[in-house]
């Protein structure tokens, strides 16, 4: 297998290559003075099993752009099979018609292209609905974020309690919990279609007296989510609390909102790098993810 | 007919529809906090020949998503026919793989993504070559900025001649000179593939003394060959030199550099919307040469 980085694999490939002991090469990367991206492959790919590894955080656009123009090139020049592992998958939450509006179902046309370009093999992590992606035409590999994350927690963290901020999120505080070996709980919380505003319904009999709690999600975005759960977190008692998150889209001043509700410590992933977090590296748990991953044997 | 104006369609759609009298439509239109485009059709599209209109300038990647995404829910809706006004392309001049580079043609990506999002007929002004469109896999319409352009330096040139800065643009430069009236050449320029210089090879016998120069070209992008052949305009005589192109990219700082080579007028089309200069509009010329042109009827 030969692994290529691009353009926003953020090394991610490398490390994937280095876990499996396989052919790496960076892509070519080139961005015009208009602001037209060009990419291309530095090694040749024909007859080869190629993973491409490219995450699309903002801008999503380009990145996907990007991801497609490679894949699209990389089938021009005769691989025998494309992968593409792309750790945070934007459009991902735009999986539903909604009644009131005409929005077309943007997570469905992103795959349907995926596909086109030659991808047959689509690993992500952490996505924000997991069946959103059952339209992809190919197989899709799931990574948890987790357990990765835990790991990071639990050096810095003594006496945790998890709290999933809503109902979707209770599997993965399950998961959390488990690998911390402490308790969790969710909160319901509505969101009002109009204004927007977040309620919390039914709140959990949850003391966290003297606890750290660990707030989890799968990402964050504007931080709306994080302050009110931090808030309730605080009221119930609570000695400090952080926020652990596969995805840190951080979109506008999500920081100042989370920090500015109490939030002291905030972990997430390298699907997108955000240096005011705890970074945990999230390319061993992708490499492991994958159908021909066959570890790189040590010479006896 | 029913028309379509995409996010950034720039009410190109609505005037077309318009002048051909037929159904016209916005379409629906969000920006999610993290830099998400969210599109949606407005009109029910069942059955119907649907007309899309979407320029493609930057940022090209968001408006070249928005594009894929408005045709692929339009296709899934169930329209009869999709047709494309993309008034500036994007990606066209990536048109070849250079030797030294593994770059991908992008614009063959391109095209097949539009065609694989069910656009079957594709309408495009002043591609900088037509040639790269020969991919597409369905109808290209090619549509000529050059005569409306023209139209309008006429009324603000009394005493014109027509300047081509390459042997490329030389056939619109002739066009351009016929619907003026006026004498056109072109110079001919070399440049450094390695330092990206510019240098004029050979230089036409042209007496520009006391005539307006206009140099003509399908677009500006960083403004490196107007000025060149403004400063050889003015060496040869010119009383004063204006810039006519179909689409005005005007990376960085391109505005100032011609303007600082002694360019005093700008002309484009509103295949790129841009304010410093006169502004022609482009959808009449589009509108004409659709296959489905039936220009409404004066009533008797």
């Amino acid at each position: 297998m030969l692994v290529v980085d691009g353009p926003s694999g953020n090394g991610i490939g490398k490390a994937i290559a280095s876990v499996l002991g396989c052919e790496f090469s960076e892509c070519m990367h080139n961005l015009f003075p208009d602001g037209e991206s060009e990419v291309g492959l530095a090694s040749a790919v024909k007859g080869k099993d190629v993973l491409l590894v490219q995450s699309t955080y903002p801008l999503q656009d380009k990145r996907l752009m990007e991801l497609l123009l490679l894949a699209d090139d990389t089938k021009r020049e005769g691989a025998r099979s494309i992968s593409a592992a792309v750790p945070y998958l934007a459009y991902a939450r735009q999986d539903k018609r909604y009644d009131e509006k005409g929005n077309a179902v943007s997570i469905n046309t992103i795959l349907s292209m995926l596909s086109f370009s030659g991808i047959t093999t689509l690993v992500t992590v952490a996505p924000h609905n997991a069946e959103s992606l059952s339209t992809f035409n190919g197989r899709v590999i799931i990574v948890d974020a987790m357990a990765p994350l835990a790991e990071e927690v639990k050096k810095n963290v003594s006496d945790p309690f998890v709290l999933a901020p809503d109902k979707g999120a209770l599997n993965m505080a399950t998961r959390f919990a488990k690998a911390l070996g402490c308790g969790y709980t969710n909160i319901e919380k509505h969101r009002n279609k109009l204004t927007g505003e977040l309620n919390i319904l039914n709140a959990p009999k949850a003391d966290f007296k003297g606890k750290t709690v660990v707030i989890i999600d799968d990402m964050i975005s504007t931080g709306g989510t994080i302050v009110q759960t931090s808030k309730f977190a605080y009221e119930n008692g609570a000695k400090e609390v952080v926020v652990a998150a596969a995805h840190l889209l951080m979109a506008g001043n999500a920081y100042e909102r989370i920090t500015g509700a109490g939030v002291k410590e905030l972990y997430g992933t390298n699907t997108i790098p955000y240096n005011r977090a705890h970074m945990v590296d999230i390319s061993g748990a992708i490499a492991k993810a994958l159908p021909s991953a066959s570890p790189k044997q040590h010479s006896k």
